[in-house]
């Protein structure tokens, strides 16, 4: 009997989207990117997006849940930022044991509206429903955001030859920055108006996993320059490539925009680092990398 | 310390969303009716929606995983129905413990994508997550769905002397039906292009946590005929009251209206019964009714 740690999450998520009907033509972009498009009005396409943080694995039981909260939302919110869009409309689904004390819960609920206002976007629903004792708590968020239909990125959509970028520092979220995410809306709205990015994606389970997931995604292959990897103090290029968490954006940019883009992103952005990391090449011609985060590792990535 | 168990799902919610900030203008319904109801086009709402299903609370480890798919899409069906309105986009994510075999994940996609086309809907993402191994599967779903303007029904607009109406027959859902939902999205559909419903909202925690809900929204008592309960054969009153999961509409109708409706209904819908089962008073003079299901019923129900 085949069981999920024998295949992993992208070959598992492969498989059982294969027993769905035919997306219809009007779907923009389905499963697969950071959020699904679908139609909304003459200029604006409709990002949709759910996303799960679970007790455990992605939280640890004491961790702050005004933290918990934040992190959340703010990683839809990431989501979002990666598509050239932001958030709207939000509806938080808690999965609550029985025996569970409501005063962290209420914390739970302050830290997402913090995010939440922060950002720009507003609850609209949800529910609780019980788990059993034994299991943790679980939050699904569920959300729909905006994209003007000029400012659309995808992931599918590098070239040959573009450079590739990313924003801040990678690796070691597990020393607290994991939590206190704090998403580059204003950065990818920047890049998507500008029409500085090729294809984009946030970085949520690492480098190592989520550049493949990138040039995969635009039948393409890429030239890593690991020595360009710009690490958090303390970190490895190794944590960088692997930790996961990271909430950075990654994107590739033509080769012609590559030094304007730098010269313009220091006077708009002087606090965030940006990183030429490598370029787009040939599936044929990328290099190996493997690692990072799955949720489902078979063994040999365990 | 107050935990959820002290005080019950709803005074739980309600002090939950009291975390929040004010809801923005423009959003027409927010948490508390069937579906948050948010701007879309110059005729239509768009509707959202999410619902989540729990191994060992919703289904049981060894009820048939295709079944359990298409309850956890049709439930979600069945809250738009309740709003006058129509399913649209689905995003799925699906809790799985590590350990779990394959096969049966399958059997819950096709369960879904049956359900999906058979209400006109389509799959558009989600996400797998990975659980702890001796916690069961979770099922989240989240949904947009669209009404037109005229249609949109809520839960809290009905009237004093308004009829209290039920589909179907109730009860004995844990007798196998509670699986093979069959959303009333037509009669809701017919109801609402008709203007016969004041207020409507599907029956999922029972008659008797529900009525009450859509009294107390509206502002009002209700008054029940026990007698004219319709319950489906070898159950009780008490059982169609409180056994929950019966996913009929509940709904009221202008007393001046309720002959017509009942004419037109049996020619429209001859195999679904339609049920008068008491009406609307003021709040001081409603009838004490309790029971139903409660994810974290206090001791006094439990």
């Amino acid at each position: 009997m085949t069981r999920v740690t024998d295949i992993g999450e992208d070959a598992l998520v492969t498989r059982l989207l294969a027993q769905l009907p035919h997306a219809p033509d009007e779907l923009r972009v389905g499963p697969g990117d950071d959020c699904a498009v679908v139609p909304f009005s003459e200029n604006e396409w409709q990002l949709l997006k759910t996303d799960a943080i679970v007790e455990g694995v992605h939280f640890l039981p004491e961790e702050s849940r005004n933290l918990v909260g934040w992190k959340a939302i703010a990683r839809v919110v990431s989501d979002f930022a990666a598509m050239g869009g932001r958030p709207r409309w939000f509806m938080i689904t808690v999965g609550i044991p029985a025996d569970a004390a409501i005063a962290p819960l209420e914390q739970l609920y302050q830290g997402m509206a913090d995010c939440l206002q922060t950002y720009g976007a507003a609850l609209v629903g949800g529910e609780t429903t019980s788990v059993a004792s034994e299991t943790g708590l679980f939050i699904s968020i569920a959300a729909t955001g905006f994209v003007e239909k000029s400012h659309l990125i995808l992931r599918s959509t590098a070239r040959r030859e573009d450079q590739v970028f990313v924003t801040g520092r990678l690796g070691g979220s597990q020393a607290g920055r994991h939590l206190a995410i704090q998403p580059r809306l204003a950065e990818a709205h920047w890049l998507a108006s500008r029409g500085f990015a090729t294809a984009m994606m946030d970085l949520s389970d690492g480098l190592a996993k989520d550049l493949p997931r990138l040039a995969r995604a635009s039948g393409l292959g890429f030239s890593l320059d690991l020595d360009s990897v710009p690490c958090h103090e303390n970190c490895t290029t190794a944590e960088a490539l692997q930790d996961g968490e990271d909430y950075e954006l990654l994107f590739t940019c033509a080769p012609c925009d590559a030094e304007k883009l730098l010269a313009l992103w220091w006077d708009a952005f002087p606090e965030t680092p940006l990183s030429c990391i490598g370029q787009m090449v040939d599936a044929a011609d990328s290099m190996p990398l493997h690692g990072g985060w799955d949720h489902f590792a078979p063994g040999a990535e365990a």
